[in-house]
């Protein structure tokens, strides 16, 4: 079984690879536009522990947005059900999003992983931790294993100096009172956390706990319940790839989570973790070859959720 | 194992009975608003063929919006992948619905449940078909194994003499050329198609065929390729329940379709779809103890695709 | 004065008349596309009744939406001040017009000469008078001393062919309970108003009583109160030209109404109307020529109403 | 003449005075929650230099949004018509506004009054000017003949404190390049700009060079030309009012700027000028009282540009 998935991902990484290179890089962090485009890597991780990859897998990046699944689950456990007065689960659905939506729900993000939802989880970890910045950072290098794991403060002073539309977003929902905290300091927060980098080994490790039922894979040890990460992993499926995530339920059938440094993170529950790296994104934000290889695995290997 | 289900299945009817009978009648449609609201019935089907029910399960009721799932497999097994060209796969994602979007996405509909999307896939089989009333008509009778069903003229025509909205849709979609057939012609097969009957028995055997891989359970004849099969299957978790599609993955974490007669039908793919109805509808439009009971289902059964 | 105005009307006729032939011809009424393109004509009419014109002016065109003042003229004096009660008196202001404002103000089109507003305007004259179509004939018959006026039985079928989108709207708004009458009767008499013919001469003329607060030309007679003549040109100011509203008057500063006929009529109060036609529109949908004429003309008679 | 308006005048705030209380204090800026509600006050000055007043006409209240006329002004003089290429002239509609408006028209406002525009029109004046915080207040001195004239900076400073809806408007322009400067810079100007306090008297003269085709009343100095105070004017009337800016031109039908702390300018071109202040708003933000005498006037002086 491990030998045929190993078989499967090698061949999608070997068609997405020669397909022709389409997708730009995101330009609108001045730093991400410096990464090479021509990186691909993938790595997966079966939750016996078992794990391979191919590629630029063990070459770090930045995860970007994918770190929002991460915040989230420290949010919600901590919160538990009340989070969700906050923020909603529902897919932002259109390119319409933030803003419009925004007014119409009276500060309420659709969801934790559109911008303004992130925001709102960040103002949250703020209110309840005595460090927001230093304990998420603890948080994650137990997951992921990564003792000196830091935040990039070149990604992140990059994204504060040009985040225009961020701070608009956090101010609109401070006007709504969905903001506790001060706009600068929930900012200084979303852009620290937005700039973690892992390569494709680490960062399949690291979701390991979101296809075990919510415990790590290496000891077992209970990071969330069962029940919260069931529900995390619907909404990555219903709300994980901004406007796309219908079709990637649609062509890939499995909960995941993009950002816009190239990086996706997908999950079959009970099996496995995959995570990929290609910068080049399609029109949507999404990586172009990322998503190629993830509907190769999935439609070869006729598992999905579905 | 099928008296588990069936305890948990009666466990969670008897708890979802006993709740305070919230939500209101469907009175747009008048027919709709003469039915007693104290119905309630449940109707497991297994992909094994053992099936059980309780309650009103024997009786009919107007399965409405579900039948959209049936009108979607008939299209797509005609027509096959060119039919995303007319129709998206997005949730919708807003009460900001149909309008705004189509004129947003130029008349193409974000998806095939909302009401714009299911008009364009009755425009669709009305030009491959024959007879699009008669041959849609047969297709389900095939998959029901009812012989004998009809549309229901009597809530065809209550709709038809009420349903200006569903008008207002087909026109403004013509009007961007997305729609080839004559409105009103396009309409009627809409209204006809919408008034099928049937009881949680008979729906919960229709929908056989999706949690089977596109066979039937019968007689393992395939009806759909399984790709389609599961490619409908994470439509209907995506975008199966309007506003609320998201917040059913949260809590049911199942693909299913809702109906405002207060139908709902639900999968658990390679396991067992099943079928509940009580007319009351909660805020969102979709039946307020059919969705409790499918929350108490999945939560007690530890079973969900995610 | 007289020969003051002639000069300076011919000279912005001459000046618009050079201009490169920029702007298209309305195409989604096919009659309208078939239109010879290099038309062009003005004509005034002063308050006391000397009246002068050039091009094609005694030229017969289709006056389109331009009769949209004059059904409302006649409602507004049916039914008065409670006529607000079902059109609005703001300017739309945006693009995403008609369908996305009417879903957020319930039905209530934002004035009488959008689209939606005028087949609202329809509606109430329909519910008044024993025959809608023969008396507001007969009103028009009256205001042009055009004895055998009638509508284009060619341009209202053509609409009709071809109108889906106005079948849209009425039938949206008759969802939310704004229109009582049919939507199919009420159409008809919207696109037989609309395919309404004049030449710019007559359109002058007509419109007179507009600019002599409320009362013909020709002999004084009370049409509507000075109040709602006063009002009806405010409306004309802030709402007269879709989109391009608020840059009508702020480059040209009178009251007016556009067609996609290429026709505009505008009017100085208590000194004259003008009634320009050029078929080639800009991309706001009004005569590209026409705006250009009465842009002349104001700036250089140093007379606008600011 | 002058008894006759007066006298008018009289009359609309008597009865306006003796209207039932309604409408609510701005409380959104806390400084204004403070202000005595039951303050009323007009004066008009006519062009020729007369002048009077009635009511609490001599006390000074805080001008607010009225001063974006004064800063269009000085704005346009610098600029031209270069200037509305980063401003457009259009209502805004509806109240949909700022946002969805914005990023429809990618980051250009609808006008210069609603407050996206007004922050861009700042933008402008920091741009073109060595200390636009004081050139600014320069010109108003001027205008109002007011040489000690200040910013309120308890005023100014509660906008600061709460105007998170500001700031996420100055900054989501700015993500689409139409701010130039820093938005922290821009927006102290704004709310600075905002501060200023006059009282009727010295609004209604301040406001003469606008009724006086561009000059001064005192002295016939040329402000700005006659061409661009026509266009001003346009401005104020089909945007002055929010989404009371058709009601506005339709019940009063003259060109005016309404600000929250209460206080109206409105300006029949070529006779005068009127300032009113009643502090208690209608649900669009206008001044309740305000509205109403207007309103009398302009019915019984039987007097508007319509």
């Amino acid at each position: 079984m491990n030998s045929n998935y190993q078989n499967i991902t090698e061949n999608a990484y070997n068609l997405s690879n020669s397909l022709d290179s389409k997708g730009k890089l995101a330009t609108y962090i001045p730093e991400l536009a410096n990464v090479d485009p021509s990186k691909f890597g993938v790595h997966m991780t079966k939750v016996d522990g078992t794990h391979f990859g191919m590629g630029d897998h063990l070459e770090k990046f930045s995860i970007q947005s994918i770190t929002k699944v991460l915040s989230l689950a420290l949010a919600y456990k901590i919160v538990g059900e009340k989070l969700w007065d906050r923020v909603d689960v529902e897919p932002s659905g259109t390119k319409f999003d933030s803003l419009l939506l925004l007014e119409s729900y009276k500060g309420i993000p659709r969801n934790p992983f559109v911008n303004s939802g992130a925001i709102v989880i960040c103002d949250i970890l703020i209110s309840h931790l005595d460090n927001a910045s230093v304990d998420f950072l603890e948080f994650v290098r137990d997951l992921s294993g990564i003792p000196d794991l830091t935040y990039s403060d070149q990604i992140a002073d990059s994204e504060k100096a040009t985040g225009y539309r961020n701070v608009a977003l956090c101010n609109f929902i401070k006007s709504f009172g969905n903001i506790q905290n001060e706009p600068n300091v929930v900012l200084d927060f979303y852009f620290d956390m937005c700039s973690i980098e892992m390569t494709c080994q680490q960062l399949s490790h690291t979701f390991g706990f979101l296809a075990n039922g919510g415990r790590q894979l290496v000891d077992g040890r209970k990071i969330i319940s069962k029940s919260k990460s069931k529900r995390i992993n619907a909404l990555m499926l219903t709300c994980g790839f901004y406007d796309e995530s219908g079709e990637f339920a649609f062509k890939v059938g499995l909960p995941g989570k993009s950002g816009v440094g190239g990086g996706i993170v997908a999950l079959y529950p009970h099996n496995y973790t995959i995570a990929v790296w290609s910068p080049k994104l399609n029109p949507n934000g999404n990586s172009f070859k990322g998503m190629k290889l993830l509907e190769e695995v999935t439609t070869h290997s006729e598992l999905s959720i579905f």
